[in-house]
């Protein structure tokens, strides 16, 4: 019985996703499920004011992370975390994580140890307990990692919501974790041309780094937003960068956006990483991945209360559709802004860790399609 | 600096999830949380009288299946199916679910349509939607479920809660799963020595391929129960082998048991395979894992209608602790009835499939730790 072969990478990435969902179309769908696939997590009813919200987020060993790089206290945080990250994204606090892990054979108990240690305490600091799991031996280290929020109704916020009008605001700065990555995958390979004679310098850079290897979930900020009585129209968490996450909104939500490039914060010393590899900071800032900050829209009449807050900057406003998404800089003026921002890189950051093996064909990096698609 | 390697392999299994657990001992604990690592799933409120459970399980190529025998349309029901079997041991309704899934580059287009079909087949059959997920390139195939169900808080059971003259009940048959993998294992072994020569024959044992390939959860044994009126006292799904389950049971319960080894049933074909491989048929289906049947425990009251309700066997009684769990035949006896049953064996059943690839040091195979770890 022959079958034919049509590689996965020649589906792209929405041809992926797209393919993914029709083959679940025909399945019924429960009039408690408020959002499936398509946000940044799934919302169901539960209980009569109350909605939980799930996500599921992967880590592997070679295409998502480096072991050489990452510590694994680091790496069990940022499982947590950037599961995390996408349940604040709804405006929901989370409650509950489970983790699948596939463990290689040259994982140790000390590795274990640090790995269950930095998921522990992630989940301290997001208040949230870890539940249950299942672990196996693998090929290479993996996570995968499920966490359950909780939301009221009233408050839940979607990727769709904004409104034109509407004011784009991002918290922290962007840009860093890519500069982190950036700066790990220099010394690797100065390590691999120059072998053990070759001293790291990685204290130059530890703002950076940690944003690539420990990145924060928001909770803060929405929080920060609840006192301030403010409620998002639309969010989404920055995983793919800036400009794809703006594409996002503007998708789901109909409108289109302009984004003030110089508006756009990052950090000095993101400036400093730019620099020395005589890369455009700006490009860093729309277009780098894992920064695990919050944009979102809020109405007119919320905008003073956001500038009021520390750590929350407006970058930008929501426009009509027709528009499309825009970058506005005083240098360029208005160009539209594409999402796909690591085209202007060597290659997705995301899929940056991969191993080349030598074997036909691209890889197809990641592909989240509890989000749209990128 | 210098760092100690100890194998994960020297824990043992217990020593796993002991270790995992201390190392997430200090997590503060929500008062919604009704269980959390210890039972087939985790349990916390989601309203006023409802509970919500959570599982999760991994599936990963050459340590749980190998690609060569199952279609991946049979691949995605098993993945699904083996998630809803832990809800449903809760007494609980399955009603959501995420997928992580890793697939390896030789991952062809039209197997992805097949584990996706897979996937929605069983969603369909349990009335469950798939809610979201996350899909990446790795370096074998692997598949992480989670499922979330719903139960009132009234119809919830739990691995505790057997009492001394309750009497231990069985659905479906055992053995199946464990013939299905040793036919399977057979014919690869003939094929590897025989060459493209060798012709499977597989029409022989279609009922036990099905089972190990193709289990079903038994949604339908507690929805048969809830009709028949009865809430067991205890339950737990078969995964692990009857002998290993009834241990939890005990342990959870704090209770002794004796299973009346004539009582636990299984299918012709399963005996015909044990009588080809001159196996003891009764170990087949006291220690052969997979079978995802429904093991529980009912009041004396209820017995009577236990013995109305078709495909559930009363196999024994709940005991003293001080008893132990112990296994009676006309031929030997009463003898203690170990759960690692394994042992009996050229190997745990769910690593059978492992690959060797002559790298020092044993696996540990899959440690479920939403269960109490066997």
């Amino acid at each position: 019985m022959s079958q034919s072969f049509t590689p996965i990478s020649s589906l792209g990435e929405f041809g992926l996703i797209d393919r993914m969902q029709s083959r679940l179309a025909d399945i019924p769908r429960s009039e408690n499920l408020i959002v499936g696939i398509g946000d940044d997590a799934a919302v169901y009813r539960a209980g009569d004011t109350k909605l939980h919200v799930v996500t599921t987020d992967v880590l592997i060993e070679g295409v998502h992370f480096d072991r050489t790089f990452i510590p694994t206290s680091y790496l069990g945080w940022k499982a947590i975390a950037v599961n995390v990250s996408d349940v604040v994204a709804m405006n929901a606090k989370p409650l509950y994580a489970t983790v699948s892990a596939g463990l290689p054979r040259n994982f140790s108990v000390e590795m274990m140890d640090g790995l269950y240690d930095g998921m522990a305490e992630a989940c301290k600091a997001y208040g949230m307990e870890l539940v249950g799991g299942d672990t196996s031996t693998a090929h290479a280290l993996y996570l995968s990692i499920t966490v359950i929020g909780e939301v009221d109704e009233k408050d839940v916020v979607f990727r769709r919501g904004a409104n034109v009008g509407d004011y784009l605001c991002l918290s922290g700065d962007v840009g860093g974790a890519y500069a982190g990555l950036k700066v790990l995958l220099d010394q690797r390979e100065q390590l691999e041309n120059m072998g053990d004679s070759y001293e790291p310098d990685l204290e130059a850079f530890q703002y950076v780094i940690r944003r690539q290897l420990r990145p924060k979930a928001r909770l803060d900020v929405i929080e920060g937003l609840k006192k301030a009585g403010v409620r998002p129209t639309s969010m989404i968490d920055v995983s793919d960068g800036v400009a794809s996450e703006v594409h996002h909104i503007g998708l789901r939500s109909g409108v289109g956006a302009t984004v003030r490039v110089p508006a756009v914060p990052f950090d000095p010393e993101t400036r400093a990483v730019a620099d020395q590899f005589m890369d455009d900071v700006d490009a860093y800032a729309l277009f780098g991945g894992e920064d695990y900050e919050l944009l979102f829209t809020v109405a007119p009449e919320d905008v003073q209360a956001i500038d009021d807050m520390e750590g929350v900057s407006v970058i930008g406003t929501i426009e009509e559709a027709a528009k499309g998404v825009r970058a506005y800089s005083p240098d360029t003026g208005l160009m539209p802004l594409h999402p796909a921002g690591y085209q202007h890189f060597d290659g997705p950051p995301q899929t940056d860790y991969e191993t080349n093996d030598g074997e036909e064909g691209p890889s197809f990096g990641d592909t989240e399609f509890s989000g749209d698609g990128a």
